[in-house]
């Protein structure tokens, strides 16, 4: 008793879909259910926005990804560029662009198999998902989850697809009434927040907490902090708690789709006067300016 | 330019596979892509061993499943155990069940869309994976994880998708000659193997960690504290260090397909004299009673 494959729910955003070097209709069935990264999490990914067409620092989101995956002992296919590339051609030249690389099919049990079968790697363009327009008028309002980041966590700083946490922080967050939810480490030192990186400006000097608080080493971040560099804006990678970061002038999040996205509340308490702040919009700015610069934008 | 689907990878063991109420060709795609468990592992999910066609203690896997969705506000169709149960009588007589629900397909993002969209639900019987011959008469040898469990994690005590961790440690225990994985929590306190309780014998008391030491609540686990009971064996679910798992004179690992494991070195240290020990056989002679009762296996 098979029944043909039912139809599956429309994908709602992908425009473009390859998998395993191959352009596959968005709406079709494209992997396993026995996919090791559909069962046990076991893969890892990267988001990157396309600016006009052109997907920035595309290459070092590859680098990071083939760290990821070395660490996990996955395969990584060598036409991965070529096929994020050949996407991202396809898709809107305002996109968000995914890449998935996962250790594919496999039996049960968490252990890889002893000799590994081929990868899974999924490349996915998107329309950018629209952000509220207010966003950076206004700035987020963000909850600090209940439980924690493991810094010391067997994959802390590296992009897996275990993202479980993230969105039960975010369903915590909506629930509290907030957009964003901020996570501390175990050691209740601020960490980053549900995908993004977390900025802190207390009037003198501009702290983000370094990777041994959890955060994941964000394309966007090391962007910004070169910025911060290069416009003689005094930076710190330093843990910081959330004394510090309620008592902050401004605050924000970074990531490839946001950018620098103002964060203006945290558990109901305005930071500073509770608007989007004049460093975060010199510096927002900026990377505005380095996108056009490299995606001629 | 869009290609016919690539055939997939044979998926090795699976015998019976539904997805959605529907049974799928094993080796056919099953899922978008674009499924938020592939994505972010954004689900959660169950094993369960089947013993001569009867899936041994289903309703109690049912109850865990539906109280991780619940936490994860994700909807668990009613159709399940029906599902489950046609997967077990099409599976082989001896058998591991694997029940996975899923968010379902979702634009990107680890926010849930603010409209729900239909859940995905897998249920996919295998024939029982063969376990080395000699993992009852001698036992395994585990490596201490060099990451540690985060007991506060935002879905501690959950079955989610999550296994990242899981996987990575057992390619750490590999790479230094081990079966398997103990975690630590992030107070130093003995958690869990990759994906099975821990149990360890004193000499006078079975211990085993609280789910505060973020250990998972076991199925098999909770049997065999009752098992214990019924017996007069001396049991305490209470935080303890590796020191005391070192010094203890038996320890093994529960999980559903393992039943009871014995456990004999941690880290190159025999535990006791090394071998499995008498108070480790008596309860999975006592646990197979069990099985045999139930599943008339």
């Amino acid at each position: 008793m098979t029944a043909a494959p039912a139809p599956l729910p429309a994908a709602r955003t992908a425009a473009v879909v390859w998998v395993n070097g191959a352009r596959q209709p968005a709406g079709a069935a494209h992997l396993s259910a026995l996919d090791r990264g559909f069962t046990l999490a076991d893969g890892v990914f990267e988001t990157v926005r396309v600016y006009g067409g052109t997907a920035f620092r595309l290459d070092a989101h590859l680098d990071r990804l083939a760290r990821a995956a070395a660490a996990l002992e996955i395969a990584l296919p060598a036409d991965v560029r070529a096929t994020a590339l050949a996407a991202v051609a396809e898709g809107p030249a305002s996109a968000s662009l995914r890449i998935t690389l996962s250790r594919g099919p496999g039996a049960g049990g968490a252990a890889p198999p002893p000799v590994a079968g081929p990868p899974t790697v999924v490349v996915a363009v998107a329309p950018l998902a629209p952000f509220p327009p207010s966003l950076y008028e206004h700035g987020l309002a963000a909850h600090v989850a209940s439980g924690r980041r493991n810094e010391r966590a067997m994959t802390a700083g590296l992009k897996t697809l275990s993202y479980t946490d993230a969105t039960a922080a975010l369903v915590e967050a909506r629930r509290a009434g907030a957009d964003e939810a901020i996570f501390l480490d175990t050691r209740d030192r601020c960490s980053e927040a549900a995908s993004s990186n977390l900025f802190a400006w207390d009037g003198a000097t501009l702290l983000t907490p370094p990777l041994s608080c959890g955060a994941l080493p964000g394309i966007t971040r090391g962007a910004v902090l070169a910025l911060a560099a290069a416009r003689g804006v005094p930076a710190d990678e330093r843990p910081f708690g959330l004394d510090e970061l309620v008592a902050a002038r401004e605050a924000f999040l970074t990531s490839s789709l946001r950018e620098l996205a103002p964060l203006v509340r945290v558990d109901g308490r305005a930071l500073g006067d509770g608007r989007p702040g004049p460093v975060t919009r010199e510096l927002a700015a900026a990377y505005r300016d380095l996108v056009r610069a490299e995606c001629a934008a």
